[in-house]
């Protein structure tokens, strides 16, 4: 039997087998300061910003401090939150010089509740919500609303620099190499009568597939639900470059157990930004949770239906996502029922959980199986829980 | 019987009367240059891409020059595309110095199509997209890829500056009197007390509920399908925040018909942006047009369900949106069956279509019956077409 449950990921993509005790340490931690909050009664809207505040100071996570840095090398991040009683939503994109980019979602969420803006009046809640702000406005938004603002320097470390040199550098060298392609092509060599495909070229540093971006899903002891999540996005991205950590229905999903019967639900991705996008499979993925008889039922027919099989990605080789589910509800009895469900098609994702009755968080990295091509199949699991 | 097909709006909002005339001439307008280039043969993309750049121009419309303004008295400017053959989208968002938005948003789509990102061929067409840009990467982008930059200050008319200093006025004596009561109550003679709300109070410039997001969608003699939205968002926004016309599923949605004969289906939204974000309600309308059995039910069952009965949206009073639809697909003899519908929650719709064989736009503004409240129904209207 658990009270409330935390359940948290350091991000869908590939994590070495070296650095396995790093990622699950951040995820541990994570877990601890959640499972504090909850315990000692707060709600699981300020259970899963502890647990993401925790995982963007944490500077192995592409979130927050040591996030991937762009194409410029600053970091930009994306965070948002949902919390399923309201069903209200905030989110940040490409904000700089935030410590915690959750933050000021939490923020923007909190004065939609709140249904009133700043301490003005001005948007009252019937007419009107801001839900996302994105770039200098966020950042503004911040300092005006007590959120930690600090020199943009502070959130690179020594790690992020050195992989933005040297990626940077194999991009430098890799245009080099395609504009003497391309000179080549000019003089008559063209790529298609070598039945090349000029497009076809792969991003030196993409093609590594660490894409860290983390997330939480709470229950409190009230049986609320929330979510959350927070990228730096994807390394040397464009400026100005929106990740589906900012988007709606796209990073994160929640809505609570209600009395209609109708399940509770929380979702959590990470991923491929254009896939998750593309598909909005956040959404789409609490649909089908909150549709299908159990939660696992639910989260393959997403991966099968709306993500592998989605004719929105037709014409992508590699569909790189993962999700981490949580599900309420009652049983025949009407005991409550508590299922959480991570799922991936990248080739690793790092999971931890805390249900109230353990000692310590259960963390573990997830793996397809040797013979899977990533992108292609997807490796499940999941545990139930009762409530009390 | 057409050929192709242009069908353009003004925004769902409140058109006075005494103002029909110009919003119908912008529509007018907008629909020749869309209408000039489906008969010579372009594409139904550079078709909504023609008719969104001309009622950006035009300075009367809530897009590109004439936006409304900030609150810190800028214009930023949010838009999107989608094209129905290949599903991809562009979007761009809070972007300042851009006479057309639209073609940033076009000029991302193009290489997303084009598989390859910018003339490096960083970004593999199989491995990544980059969909929506925004703030100052996205006027950098423009800058890169030869999208009109101008001084900010054009796309200020001296009709956005005035409404500004008003509504500027207005806001300044309600935060005035908002700040006395808050006083009053600090003092002790509290607002629950005397049965009032704090939150409560309405805003006084949004109140006018004009929102004049211009969209478009076209079918082209090819049979694609596409669909564009331009919005400068609302008067005295936060800097910063994200609207509709940036986020993928809200704003606009367009998808060919295939010839696994499900429906063609292009969607393009107005009304309030967070009504419209949280209802996902271009991509919401585009499935209930694709499944139900004509666009009128599908747009009906949209509103219905999806918007003015939608549970994201409990609790507010007024919900205010409308939505320009068009739905293509075969009838039992195979003919190509166009409908074009229009519908909206909000007073007024300005709406403009041509089909291929008048000989001039039909333009109208559609208002809701009198006795009916804006927010809390709607009404719809649409024509159906036989297509050579």
């Amino acid at each position: 039997m658990t009270r409330s449950f935390i359940a948290v990921h350091a991000g869908a993509g590939y994590h070495s087998k070296d650095r396995e005790p790093e990622y699950k340490k951040a995820c541990a931690e994570a877990c601890s300061q959640a499972h504090r909050l909850l315990a000692s009664g707060d709600s699981s809207l300020e259970a899963v910003c502890a647990a993401v505040i925790s995982l963007e100071n944490c500077t192995i996570t592409n979130a927050g401090t040591g996030s991937s840095l762009n194409l410029d090398g600053e970091v930009e991040c994306d965070a948002s939150i949902m919390e399923g009683s309201s069903l209200v939503y905030g989110g940040v994109g490409c904000v700089t010089g935030v410590k915690n980019p959750v933050l000021v979602a939490r923020s923007l969420l909190g004065v939609q509740q709140k249904g009133m803006f700043v301490s003005l009046g001005r948007i009252p809640l019937k007419f009107y919500f801001n839900s996302v702000l994105v770039g200098d406005g966020a950042s503004k938004w911040a300092k005006d609303n007590g959120v930690e603002v600090v020199d943009r320097k502070l959130l690179k470390t020594d790690a992020s620099l050195k992989t933005y040199d040297s990626h940077k550098r194999k991009l430098d060298q890799h245009e080099e190499r395609m504009k003497r392609k391309r000179a080549k092509w000019q003089t008559g060599d063209s790529p298609k009568a070598r039945g090349e495909q000029e497009g076809d070229t792969t991003h030196p540093c993409i093609i590594q597939g660490v894409q860290d971006t983390v997330g939480a899903i709470a229950m409190d002891t009230d049986g609320n639900i929330s979510a959350a999540v927070s990228s730096g996005g994807i390394s040397l991205k464009h400026s100005g470059r929106l990740g589906p950590a900012a988007m709606y229905g796209a990073g994160c999903w929640a809505h609570n157990w209600k009395s209609d019967k109708k399940t509770g639900v929380a979702i959590t991705t990470s991923g491929s930004g254009e896939h998750l996008m593309r598909t909005l499979f956040a959404q789409k993925c609490a649909e089908c949770v909150q549709t299908q008889e159990s939660g696992s039922l639910g989260v393959s027919m997403a991966f099968r239906d709306h993500f592998l099989g989605n004719f929105y990605l037709a014409g992508i080789q590699q569909k790189l996502g993962g999700v981490l589910a949580l599900r309420l509800d009652k049983d025949e009895e009407s005991a409550m029922m508590l299922e959480v469900i991570w799922g991936h098609t990248t080739d690793s994702m790092c999971i931890g959980y805390w249900d109230g009755q353990r000692n310590k968080p259960k963390v573990l990295v997830s793996r397809l199986p040797e013979n899977s091509e990533a992108g292609k199949s997807f490796k499940m699991e999941g545990k139930v829980f009762s409530v009390s």
